[in-house]
């Protein structure tokens, strides 16, 4: 990695950080290159458009880590049930651990800018309709029909998302464990196996 | 209502139209005066503690408008199940009306403010609370055990919570549509009736 990009994935990395824990409209720019020890000219010969380019960005690389940390989360077992299940207790174990949301959900980013931004919408959307495929791909492997586990992925990723709002604003996750419990009760009638 | 409560409850119900739509953080002190047509200097007459106190004002009113329609929704049927469908068609219907969500959830500003300010974390807390305990007592009515009820108030509270963000997201309602239909899935293995 030459110096360039570093300076470009540092401000990423920043960037992304902020938004997710601060919001979009309470983190500034210069906050973000502070933080990211990048020279101050930099941000706008990267991300020429600015505040919002750098989000779409921030979403991009935070997506991608949600993503995998879902799909690790989800390997551990091969009932999708229990890796599921797996899935909610490696998020209530990261939400315990900091009291954070970072790379967990992109439920903020998403309500602050839909209305503001069509581009940053768009990159939230895609980033939700990803995980439901994931839960639903989970859910094909283990026989269940594609479209019952497009549904069921679809309802998984929304309780999922509600009680990680939930917990994280009772400082408990006991939300997050109702749900859990409950995937088995939603799973089950279409199980084949 | 005399014009000095009048002033207050204008500030209040302007604040929380523009925190519920933008946001805590974008929304300024300025625009929610122009908005609600109060006088300048009445802001820190009737909220010396400014923009915190202001907010603490408007989830509060919030809460009971989401509260009222939820019971609302609730009480056209007796059967829970079709009940909490209903309450899910009525938000499908407002997120699809204008695309917004004023008095529907309080996930953005409870996710904006839970770091920053304990006292706005704690009503979001509340409400949420609120809420699962209005689903749980629908339950409870029906002949579901206490304890169950409990549970499956949390639970379908936080697949509502999570429905609309995506929703709003997706602009497309498919997710609380889909919830909607594992509401039965959930409620019957308990239902005695």
């Amino acid at each position: 990695m030459n110096i360039r990009t570093d300076s470009r994935e540092k401000m990423i990395k920043a960037a992304s950080r902020l938004f997710q824990m601060q919001g979009y409209h309470a983190t500034g720019l210069n906050e973000i290159l502070k933080k990211s020890d990048a020279p101050k000219g930099s941000l706008y010969y990267y991300f020429p458009k600015g505040k919002e380019e750098l989000a779409l960005a921030a979403i991009g690389l935070a997506s991608d880590i949600i993503q995998s940390k879902i799909r690790a989360s989800l390997s551990v077992y091969a009932d999708p049930i229990l890796a599921i299940q797996n899935v909610i207790r490696d998020m209530e174990k990261a939400i315990k651990k900091d009291g954070k949301l970072e790379n967990v959900s992109l439920s903020l980013l998403s309500l602050e800018t839909y209305l503001s931004s069509e581009t940053l919408r768009e990159a939230c959307r895609k980033s939700f309709i990803e995980l439901e495929k994931i839960y639903a791909e989970k859910l094909r492997e283990s026989g269940i029909f594609p479209q019952s586990a497009q549904n069921l992925g679809m309802v998984i990723q929304a309780m999922i998302e509600g009680a990680i709002t939930i917990s994280i604003t009772k400082k408990d996750t006991t939300t997050l464990a109702a749900v859990a419990e409950q995937i088995a009760v939603i799973i089950k009638p279409y199980k084949t196996t």
